[in-house]
Order: C-alpha cells, then sequence, then structure tokens
C-alpha cells in the first residue's frame, strides 16, 4: 500500500463551487505532502480555478469530468444516467481502487446513492450509515445514522454503533467511546418499537461500551460520544441543531439592537460570541463519513468553503492510516461469526 | 352549561409543588371572577398554604388526597394502584364532570396514561395527543404528537392534524392554520413509510391547510402554525429544543465572560438578552394539552412556577368558551362519515 493518500475531489459539488473546492484542495496539498487530490469537474474551468494559485502541482491532477449532479435532481436517476458527472467519476476512482477516498460537498442523496451502487459496501455491513460530528458542551460525539436509508431495523443499529465506536476512538482518538441510544426517556422500557427491540442486543455487545438511552435534551451536553439512532430521527437531530442555533442566534443579534445600552454591549461581547458560536457550528468539523463502503466517502457541508473543503481531505489521512475500513470489517466479521456460534 | 370554570389542579405535583401550584391557583382567581379551583393534594398541607394568601376564598376549594404519584413511577401502575393520588383524584372529578379541565406540573406519564384510563376519549378519537406550543421567530407553533403513544399509524396523524387546526384556531385565534409534516426532504417522495402514506391522505383532507414537508431545519423559523409528526420525534424535536437553546446560552455565558472587554459588554446586553431567551424558552407559553379527551387535560412543565400555573388555568377558560371538544368531536364524526360516504 502507497503511503500517498489519493482523494478524489468532487469540484462541481456544493454551493461555493469549484472556486472554494480548488482552493481547498490547494490549501491542502500545500499542509501535506502525501496527499495526491484527482479534481473531478470541467476540466478548462478547473484549469482556470488552478491557475490562480502556486502550489505543488504534482499533487493535483484534474479528472474531466463533464456533467454536474444538481441538488434537487432524484439521486437513483442522477446517478445512472449521469455517466459523466464530477460524483459518479470521482466514486469510479474509488471503485478502481484508484483513490482510497472521495469528498463532495455536492447533492448528499446523489452520494449516498452513488456511495452504495458505486463504491460498494464492506462484507457484511447491511446499511452504510452518515455520520456527521456534533458539536456539544464537552467537544463533538458522532450522530449515526443521518443518511437516507430510513425505516431501519435493529440489527442496522447494532452495525451502526459498532462502526461509530471504531471511527471515534481511531479517527477522533477518543478511548472507548461511550455508546447512547437516542430516546424519550432514560429508562430501557421505553422508546419505540425498534429502540425496544435494539436496547438489549447493545447492552448485550462486548465490544461496545453502551451506556443505554439517550435523551435528545442531553445530546448537546455531550451525553455519549455515539449517538445512535435511525436516519429519519438522525435527520431531524441534524436539521434541528442548525435551526434552533440559527434562529436563538438571529433572535440574541436582534435583542441585542434593542436599546443603545445593549448596541454598546454588543460591540464588546462580540468578538468572545464569535468565537463561541463558532465552537457550536457543526460545519466546523469537518465532512460526515459514510461509513461501512470499501472506500472512504466523505459528504461536507453544501455550503463548505475552502477550509472545510481542506479539513475533509486532511481527514481521509487518518482514516486511511488508522486503517478503518480494515477494522470495520474484522468487527463485521468477529460480531458475525459470534452470532452464529450462539 | 355553567358560566364558571371548573379546573381540578394536581397541588402535589411538579418540581415545585405544592407552594408553587398553590400561589399560581390564588393568582388565577384574583385575575378572573370565572374560574373555580379544585385543589387536590394533602388537606393540611394545602390550607397551610393557602392561609399565606389572600384571595377571593370561595374560589379555591380543596380536594383532599393523599397519595402522590412520583415521576419516576411506572405511570399505568400507579394510576391503578394509587386511587387517592392528586392526579387520580383530579381526572376523577374530571370524568365525573364535576371539573371542566385538569391541570397538572406532575408525571407525564401519569397525566397521559390517567387521561385515556380515567376521562377517556372522544368518539372516533384514535389517540389523545400530547401538543405543546414551540417558540418559533414568527410567534409559536402547536407541535403534535410528544405524548408516548409512539409507533404511530397514518390515520392517527391525519387526525393529529385535524385537531391541532382546531386548537390553533379557536384558542390561539390563528385563523386557517398552516399544517406541515416533519420530514428530511422537502419532495412528496421523501421520507419514511409512515410519512410517504401520510403526506397524500393530508393533501385531499379539505379541513386541513396542508402545506406539505416541513424539514426540522425550518421549525424554529415558524416553517408552519400546526406541526405533525408521530410521539417519537415529537420527543425527540420538543426535548432538543431545550436542549440546543439551554447548551447555547451557557456557551454564550461562559464566552461572555473570557475577556474584562466582553465582561462588560455582558452586563451592558445582559437585561436585553434576558428578555430575548425568555421568549425562546417554550415554558413561557403555559401548558400542553392533552386534546381528543372528555375534558380539557393540560400538562404544564416540571420545573412550573406560579406564573405557568395561572396562564394554563387561564388557558383552560378560552377551551372551555370555544368549546374546543365539541368542535373535534364534530371534526372528526365528519371526516369518518366522509370516509364511509366514498
Amino acid at each position: 500500500m502507497s503511503d500517498i493518500t489519493r482523494v478524489a475531489l468532487d469540484a462541481m459539488g456544493g454551493d461555493n463551487a469549484p472556486k472554494e473546492i480548488v482552493k481547498g484542495a490547494v490549501e491542502a496539498v500545500k499542509l501535506r505532502k502525501d496527499i495526491h487530490v484527482l479534481l473531478t469537474g470541467r476540466e478548462e474551468v478547473l484549469k482556470k480555478e488552478l491557475s490562480e494559485y502556486t502550489y505543488p502541482e504534482d499533487q493535483i491532477e484534474i479528472i474531466n469530468a463533464t456533467e454536474v449532479i444538481e441538488t434537487a435532481e432524484p439521486p437513483v436517476m442522477a446517478i445512472r444516467r449521469k455517466k459523466d458527472s464530477s460524483i459518479v467519476v470521482a466514486m469510479n476512482l474509488v471503485k478502481k481502487k484508484e483513490a482510497d477516498a472521495f469528498v463532495s460537498a455536492g447533492s448528499t442523496g446523489a452520494v449516498l446513492v452513488g456511495g452504495q451502487l458505486l463504491v460498494g459496501r464492506i462484507k457484511g455491513v447491511k446499511r452504510p450509515p452518515l455520520a456527521p460530528l456534533l458539536p456539544t458542551l464537552k467537544g463533538v460525539s458522532l450522530l449515526i445514522d443521518c443518511g437516507a436509508n430510513v425505516d431501519a431495523r435493529s440489527s442496522h443499529l447494532v452495525q451502526f454503533a459498532r462502526m461509530g465506536t471504531i471511527y471515534m476512538e481511531h479517527v477522533l482518538g477518543k478511548k472507548n467511546p461511550t455508546v447512547g441510544i437516542v430516546n424519550i426517556g432514560a429508562e430501557e422500557e421505553k422508546g419505540n418499537a425498534l429502540v425496544k427491540e435494539t436496547f438489549p442486543i447493545l447492552k448485550a455487545c462486548k465490544d461496545i461500551h453502551f451506556i443505554g438511552s439517550v435523551e435528545a435534551r442531553e445530546i448537546p451536553y455531550g451525553a455519549a460520544d455515539v449517538i445512535v439512532c435511525e436516519a429519519f430521527v438522525g435527520n431531524v437531530i441534524l436539521k434541528l441543531y442548525e435551526g434552533v442555533g440559527g434562529a436563538l442566534v438571529k433572535k440574541i443579534k436582534k435583542g441585542m439592537m434593542s436599546s443603545v445600552r445593549s448596541k454598546i454591549g454588543a460591540l464588546l461581547v462580540k468578538p468572545a460570541l464569535k468565537a463561541t458560536l463558532k465552537d457550536f457550528d457543526s460545519s466546523e468539523y469537518g465532512g460526515a463519513p459514510l461509513l461501512g463502503l470499501n472506500g472512504l466517502v466523505v459528504k461536507t457541508h453544501g455550503s463548505s468553503t475552502s477550509k472545510e473543503v481542506c479539513n475533509s481531505i486532511i481527514q481521509c489521512l487518518t482514516f486511511k492510516e488508522q486503517r478503518i475500513n480494515e477494522k470495520i470489517r474484522e468487527a463485521i466479521q468477529k460480531a458475525e461469526d459470534e452470532q452464529k456460534e450462539e
């Protein structure tokens, strides 16, 4: 295995593409010598963008892709039809082992569908979950699953817990990470059918540091390192985090403009407030991995700037160095073997 | 029908019982002559509490109840066994039509179970939903259902939309309120099995002003007047609202203490900030009704102070004046009749 991590980067995806995406690639290769970026997108556009920077040119390569998948397009059809789109071309590089990882700020749906259809699942993995990091008062928690595979079964949730544990331990460096399941009360007998079925299975898993139910109220306080839920609930949590945070900040800013006294105060607290809110902005924490695939697929925020793109690329290094996919493969295999023995 | 609204009040429920509960009753009867409060709880304790106030004494009556249901008790067993608890005694007053409404800051589970077992459902209502008001940038939205009846069916959700519409229109005075369903995307084909099944039914209801899917991110901005979802998701939304708000405020306060400059600023913005945050605190909006029962049942926040208790009592007046339960009965009946005709 090469010591170079090859990252296929969707240069056409996201609100700020291609400018910020290309800039993020340039920033990443300036930081690390062991990265090779494969920029997929319209060659002439990307050449022009790249010509604006000075950087180690042998570390960025353009792979021409003439089409672009828009966010509003139905993902399955888009992946099937737009064979020459920046997403499909990049994912095929991962499939052909010409790239170790894929990073995109484009259509979440297309990334999720493409990940499953083109890159493919690790043997034994039933569903690849999308797992973003949520900012909390204690640091970050991994919210798993926020993808598009709704109506999950308990066996899926148990795999999510297992994969989330490996990610938090080896990519984020959190020793023996705690795992909680999102529930509407702390007691074991509470919850919907899915949670009630999953709870005792998680409790019995020796490789999962399960701490029981986590109420949504406790998530922002850092209740568990890995927060397990099915994708519909995960999506609601992720979006509401953003919504309540955004609305509250808007309201606070407006409130501070309500009197001369508070206007002066607002000027004084502004720098401290800005730093505080940045800490609590989920887009600051790089991309969300789509775990359990034969290769790494990372979805970054649609509004990503160069900094987040760069962070997402750098994140791929740790993922490869720590052999996360091999660890997932082994853990899933071991759990399956143990189940057969019983 | 009498012009007096008789409210049975659980004097022993909540973190601040009985002091704040009794105080809330006193405040309510001082404000309105057309309220009669039936305080349920330990007679000697309540007599002593009441003796501290001057108020129109004929408007508050003590109904002795010797037991108390604790928050941690399994609700079904508690309701069945503790026949002389403040909750069961109060609910039986509603059942026997000796009270029009019941207000409690006690165990949510016991209130939900007691509502169904003792007060009973309006004919045709499949499940009584718990419907709190959420603060938004535009005012408030009704979140329906946040109760304990998880794993709902589409026919339940449609009834929630119908009951929520009646409540928002006639209690909150919102003309032709908009109804949205919580979903993970805006398109009709998105969602889990339950949402996909419910969407076209809501779309076809002539008595519901359905505006389609609402993403969780949009809820704090006031995306719809009535936000429909099943109870597990509703509970996550309600609790996360509180959690993100609380954690963010804690972080902002800490951030403001990080330098001398921002400490001075913090002093200046404090009053404006406090008023702003109060607007965005869901406990400010009185109690959450448990809709669809033969009588009104209102659950107020466990940490309610006298002000919230008083607001919750006053809320019962509008509910009775507007004949909400008759309107619900008629609407449910009409929808059933129309379905039979098809």
